[in-house]
């Protein structure tokens, strides 16, 4: 028994897919039958082209033509006749092993890209050259090269750590569960399996070390626990486990539809939080009435420079067009603080939760905002955007960014550049704006509630902090208060509020946050249809004597819970 | 011109004292004139028994003749016919000069101390010969070995750091300013000047190497500068505000023995908060009406190791006794986060502030609480004790210190110990505890609202880090909506409030708190008058409407200067 965080509910048992880069090293030899390693070094070109062919088409359905057209060159390197015959030269001439003499080569090129290298576009040409020269390697040593977008049958993919460009071309009937290495339950690896609705367990530390490929387990997504070989007892029940959810999700999914409605006919907006276009799919597919909150951090991360704002542009139109004519809410970076950038050499801070981060570095650091909000009013034409800042806490900020964002308006009207009309709102994240929101109301559009931070500056406990941990209570009434009071002065000012944290898609905190006027619930992806099913069977109007009731005189959490599970009898588990 | 950080305000002009360790290396030489050498022996030691009667004298009159009682063991030691007669019997045998013949014998003497390293008492003999060596070295190589005792007449003290221990034994009419290397405006050197009422600026980075003993300089703490070289008109200029300043605080001073009392009759307690019993003296010259605030990371930090409970008892009992009857409310240990104590090896934080710090630690490292306890609970039967736990976020944490608080006090009272009644209250500091003072105040005796950390949390802003010291905004209307609810909270279970933050002597603040019902406001010694002479002319009555105002309509830190200001003038600079 493997143990580690629960990160994504569900059971589910399949064969083990080590997601783990191979040992690629090339010995060199002396070879002696000069058409026998020509013949290996052409298999292995085919090989690797029927690869990328796979993984090509896998790209283009679940990522469009775009994104797909770098598999386009890596087939046309893998078929370049001048790289074909250098190596083929290599292997002839010193008599050298196919591997050998493929790495000489491409080494030989990169030397020469190298000179180029202010050149992006050279740049780019290096990056295929590795891939391509890794992928027919791996042919060469027959060792796997795993690939996520390769995989035809169902399996459990175990991994060292989970990026979100792993899972751009996987096909997500296949993908039974992850396990990693690294994370938490607030890591990137557990918010993308959430959006994926895919079972996982993370923060196991030695997973890829214990686990073979093609090996049985259960994953318990729920407890954080991976079985491994277990017995047919075991199996049966995991499997009946398995079945049980599938058809819960089937009856779900005819929900996928409807609009949300509460038992009393008060209606609200489910929507969901993504961190890059990749999860588009499955915010369709769980029938999100709009994206709440997209993250625009990944954008940042994923690179080994600043995205350029074409780069952006095109993320936030193809988004912005998926969803149309439904809103999309961009928050703008929230870099800095816990989620450095490596190309932007910030200094390192002693409390980096309460840092530079967020809109005080965008404050500071102009250029990355202009550019970002640029790139966001070019979009806006394509949708129906709102754009929001992270982590206000004085409305003089505020000021400042919804000046900046004025000044970009004005120059790309006076360049008549088309533009749709935007909504621009604000993060409800730090403990002072949410305790004058009132004031803050008269000033935004739209207020969304970050219960991630909010919760944890509230209780003054970093929520990656292992032994600070238990103070995480996003049902503790003092936070409840904050969210009330939040809710109450927005629609003293006539806007509507959301919530974008775990929070929204608590079963304990639905109820509570639809007796409280809440206007939109903004989650992962994957628990839309719950959180529209659990709606559907409670009353608004009723829940209202509830909110009152922990308001007043609840003083712990776990009297919180009580008072919700005696209102709400059975639904709740 | 060198520039610093402002921690205690006023201007000074005076000569440059350096409270900087000399370089002591001794080098040993042949010598030929024997009775030369031992005569330069026997007036070092003369020099350093004066040096430490005048150090005990000062030690004495300032602290009580206990503390001085080291002293009288250095004297003793530099008396030592034995330790003489070996040195002696160095330099003749050997023909070397005193310096190395000292540190040769000391060498030996700590050599068979050292077999005895589980003997406090022989412990405690290697540092008097450190110290008692260190002098009379210093002595022979003709150095300066600066000690603030030493000093006999006014001088400006630049040192690299300023700890309690430096402190202990001055002359506080001698020291007109602080000038330090390092720190900030809440570093502990900040909080000692600002104790004392004396000038200062810290963090210059390099005021020990730039500044030379005897140099006149012109100290200006209020805006964080140290002027060198002064011509005639800036001395001039300096002088006549060094006067007024003095003038000020002789008239401040017939306030010593009066009552806090605003114009409109309404009566509050000014009370001090201190970090060590060294304070006691500026505490009871500056009027102080309680202590609201001792610390006692001091006792922790200034040591190698846990400080006994006889030695915490010791401490507690001498502050208790000297204020009583006046109330003496003392906070268990907030260590953890950003104040580790090395010799617990704490696993270090993300984000220190925001984990396993003060009640948190004290809850899982239980032996030092309860020994904590213990020492105050014996302590309570000299004085009028308040006990308060900081950093409570929950009610959970409040009932588990409370039990284990009540199960110490019956084992007390079982061993028959006598005890005084001890009333125990929460530091409110973190924004759940603010939010939820209603529910708090039904199990606590008192409140006292850190604002220190209270505005951090709230903002989200690391006081310490210079890059959003800007967000650090005690008049944020945020705050004081927390700050007014708290003190509703507090009045409305009937239980008093008080705030030790250094918001409760500030004098923007003061009128707000005065007509919010603050019962208690503690600070730093020097403030204490003040303050009082500000609230004398204050009327809490007419103070309310400022009070509805600024909770109701300013949005921003700036507008609430201005309304304050408006509604008191000429009062406030």
């Amino acid at each position: 028994m493997l143990k580690g965080i629960a990160a994504s509910d569900g059971i589910v048992c399949g064969q083990v897919y080590r997601l783990v880069e191979p040992n690629l090293t090339v010995q060199q030899r002396a070879i002696t039958n000069l058409d026998y390693e020509l013949n290996r070094f052409h298999q292995a070109l085919e090989a690797a082209v029927s690869d990328v062919e796979t993984i090509k088409t896998r790209a283009t359905k679940n990522l469009g033509t775009d994104s797909a057209q770098v598999f386009s060159a890596h087939i046309a390197m893998l078929q370049d006749p001048e790289l074909i015959t250098a190596v083929e030269t290599q292997i002839r001439q010193r008599k050298i092993n196919a591997e050998a003499a493929l790495a000489a080569v491409a080494q030989t090129y990169e030397a020469s890209f190298q000179d180029l290298t202010d050149n992006p576009y050279m740049q780019e040409r290096i990056t295929d050259l590795h891939d391509v020269t890794k992928r027919v390697t791996a042919h060469l040593l027959q060792v796997a090269l795993p690939d996520l977008a390769l995989v035809n049958h169902p399996v459990i993919v175990v991994t060292h750590d989970l990026i979100p460009s792993d899972t751009v071309s996987v096909n997500p009937r296949y993908i039974l569960g992850f396990v990693t290495d690294l994370g938490g339950r607030t890591s990137h690896s557990s918010i993308l399996a959430r959006s994926m609705a895919i079972p996982a367990v993370v923060g196991t530390q030695h997973a890829t070390d214990q686990l073979t490929n093609g090996e049985m387990v259960i994953l318990n997504g729920t407890r954080g626990q991976v079985m491994v070989d277990p017995d047919d007892d075991e199996l049966a029940s995991a499997q009946a486990a398995m079945h049980e959810r599938a058809a819960n999700l089937k009856r779900l999914s005819r929900l996928r539809h409807h609009g949300t409605v509460s038992r009393d006919g008060v209606g609200v907006t489910l929507a969901a939080n993504i961190g890059t276009a990749n999860d588009l799919p499955s915010v369709l597919q769980n029938g999100a009435e709009a994206i709440g909150l997209m993250r625009t951090e990944f954008l940042y991360m994923d690179a080994d420079q600043l995205p350029s704002e074409d780069d952006q542009f095109a993320t936030y139109k193809r988004v912005l067009t998926a969803m149309a004519p439904r809103p999309v809410v961009i928050r703008t970076l929230d870099i800095g603080g816990d989620k450095p950038l490596p190309y932007l050499k910030q200094k390192p801070e002693t409390n980096p939760f309460m840092g530079a981060r967020a809109i005080r570095q965008s404050l500071t650091h102009q250029q990355i905002f202009r550019s970002q909000l640029r790139a966001l009013l070019r979009a806006s034409a394509f949708g129906n955007l709102r754009i929001m800042f992270p982590m206000i806490a004085t409305l003089d900020e505020f000021r400042q960014a919804k000046a900046i964002y004025d000044d970009e308006r004005s120059k790309l009207t006076v360049a008549q550049v088309p533009m749709g009309s935007i909504k621009i709102g604000m993060m409800v994240e730090v403990p002072a704006a949410a305790l004058l929101a009132d004031r803050f109301a008269q000033e935004v559009d739209f207020m969304s509630i970050g219960t991630n931070d909010l919760i944890g500056y509230t209780m003054a406990a970093d929520r990656t902090n292992q032994d600070v941990a238990y103070l995480y209570q996003p049902y503790h009434p003092a936070i409840l208060r904050l969210v009330n009071r939040v809710i109450a002065a927005a629609h003293g000012a006539g806007i509507p509020v959301a919530m974008c944290g775990e929070m929204a898609g608590d079963p304990i905190a639905v109820p509570l946050l639809l007796g409280m006027g809440l206007d939109e619930f903004s989650m992962g992806a994957g628990s839309i249809l719950k959180t529209r099913r659990l709606i559907g069977q409670l009353s608004a109007h009723d829940l209202q004597a509830l909110v009152e009731t922990t308001l007043n005189q609840a003083s712990t959490s776990q009297e919180v819970i009580t008072m919700v599970q005696a209102a709400v009898p059975g639904i709740l588990t």
